[in-house]
């Protein structure tokens, strides 16, 4: 399936903390660099979320803002 | 200011296209990837944006999906 | 690619209009019921979404809002 | 109260799981779909979501996002 | 229809900016502060939003972010 | 730094509710109204939130509704 969210980030699971509805992901996606995701618990379940798995961060351009210095 | 939104991305704008109400800009994070935004384009014009200055992706983590292979 | 956004539905595409920034896409999910979506003409583009086409509605949870009578 | 949210799916709620600051909701939309939803637990409690009961699943059209197989 | 939204501001429509697919409406929600919408053109124009007519802008709890100076 | 989001209003920290991932955030915004923000509790300790605060709610415009009566 291939989906119009625009942006696809790849990397590293850094952590799964999972509480009783929703389930917080840092993906390492390299130098240095992490994006955290807030997903419900069962979708991490789901998709089988672990530390060291690769993953993607997905976002939807207009849940994207931008900032300046 | 100092906002919530967990996730902050560096980069260079790459692109800014302007239509009559929204804006697209696309930043370049490094290593050939780009993460696209979609704001309005008085957003755009407010913060100045242009091709080639530093900028920022912002993201709520709720905002964020996570997938897999 | 397996996202974690909890809700696919399945439809028809009815109409895909395009502006210069962004589109809006109708999709016929049956029974007389259509989801709209604004996505970017470039995602639009880049999907392929054409009037009659098969296509999917995608909403991740923390973006759905439930009401009552 | 009339929202401007362009997409409002009818149906039976399924289950209501609190959390101590969220709950997920699933509501069955017919044909075997469900739309499942993450609000806040007092915003649950306010309605008075219940399982069996008749709610909408509502989403504002920009937070929609387009699939194809 | 009451809907799960937790956040719903009384104001007076300031503007009404339509463009092809999107329209931007501030709201004016007293003592200088505005509040300003992107919602389809479609939504507008179904909603009879003119400035000058009483509205009120609404906001998911998960969409709204914190900051501190 | 300066972000795109169109969306500031300034207030009191009415409440900090925390859970295991999410925290909710009530910040009074003055003549009795108050704005209710769902964000991760990490962020919440990051910015040290606590009653009696000032903070600002800031939302994307493309997050915003609009209703009428």
């Amino acid at each position: 399936m291939k989906v119009s969210a625009r942006n696809c980030l790849k990397g590293t699971i850094k952590s799964v903390t999972k509480g009783p509805i929703m389930a917080e992901i840092v993906i390492d996606i390299g130098n240095g660099v992490t994006v955290t995701s807030v997903i419900t618990a069962h979708a991490a379940e789901n998709l089988g979320l672990k530390e060291g798995k690769t993953a993607y961060a997905v976002m939807k351009s207009s849940e994207v803002m931008v900032a300046v210095d």
